[in-house]
């Protein structure tokens, strides 16, 4: 498993001359940078007198956000995987028409997974941002510079996820599926960008 | 050394509730991946006859990228050191009025340090910012998703970085060494801005 390699050793891996892991994994990794962080900013937050009021909100944050980083670190994994599978699929024979058809279809389906499964890392993303900017508006002020780089990752994780989903859905051929992605991705593209904002608004007055 | 650490236990030290390491090493790492990814990139264009034209170009990307990435990875331990140093400091005696001196003239040496490091993190990642743009323009196809990470993550190490010096500088005292990491963030930003900007609009002409 990528995830279970050294830090040094997963970059290396990543740097290599081996399609995968490739911008997918790191896509990931970055949003589960971002979930930690928030994670972190909740950690100093709790059981602090000074911060009473916030306590219920503080907890259930954490509880979201532990959801969020073990999603996205096994979608650091997955992501490869599904990569590896689309590669599995164009290496299939196409001799005959028969081998040509069923080639194809496999092509189709390993790349539509492809597809959906960015498109879940910049889902956790998106929902990692709103973390980042609750933490950074009522957490603990001494991790005020954690929360922010929680939201510049996990945006830097989104916006890797969607490239992701782009360049895959340039080689698929269903056009509902293809419409309903592209649907959901504007959505998100336009949710990520507004929190986004806010997070960097809120940094600036914070930090300076 | 955290980066002998499993990535998955990296991420955990980074959403624990210990202070160290937190958003000075999770940027120097999205650094590193952005460094990682423009490798990549030159991997995939090295040697290849479609791309003859490029390689003197490419191999001086890779070497670079090189030299980034081991930078930003040995970044990733040294903020975090830089940072403990500023704690220990904090923790000296102040009964006596020279204890108090020593303390105040050791936490101020600490906390220029731990403002040069992600600021030497941030230069760091304007470098690959740089890399990943000539690389999404002169590199692959087959990888310029790749490329396009390697620039989202630069960035969001790039930002996390300047976070992390803007917060260090609110304890400084030195008017001359606060005018001249103000003087320098102001420009790195620029740079960094621009070359993001640059980077979001080719990938959006090649991914769509």
């Amino acid at each position: 498993m990528l995830i279970e390699k050294t830090v040094s050793g997963f970059v290396e891996e990543l740097a290599s001359n081996s399609p995968a892991p490739g911008g997918g994994s790191a896509a990931a990794l970055a949003g589960s940078l971002g979930a930690a962080l928030s994670i972190m900013v909740c950690n100093f937050t709790e059981g602090k007198p000074k911060f009473s009021d916030v306590q219920g909100e503080i907890l259930q944050i954490k509880q979201q956000g532990l959801g969020l980083k073990n999603d996205l670190m096994d979608y650091v994994d997955a992501d490869t995987n599904a990569f590896d599978e689309v590669m599995k699929a164009y290496r299939l024979p196409k001799e005959t028409d028969d081998e040509k058809l069923l080639r194809s279809e496999r092509i189709q389906e390993a790349t539509k997974q492809a597809t959906l499964l960015p498109l879940k890392v910049a889902e956790s993303c998106v929902e990692v941002l709103k973390l980042s900017l609750r933490v950074l508006t009522i957490g603990n002020p001494n991790t005020a510079c954690d929360a922010a780089v929680s939201g510049v990752t996990a945006y830097a994780g989104f916006q890797g996820a969607i490239f992701n989903v782009k360049i895959n859905l340039s080689s698929i051929k269903d056009e509902a599926f293809l419409q309903n992605v592209r649907d959901k991705t504007l959505v998100l593209q336009d949710e990520a960008d507004k929190t986004n904002q806010l997070i960097l608004a809120r940094a600036k007055e914070v930090l300076g």
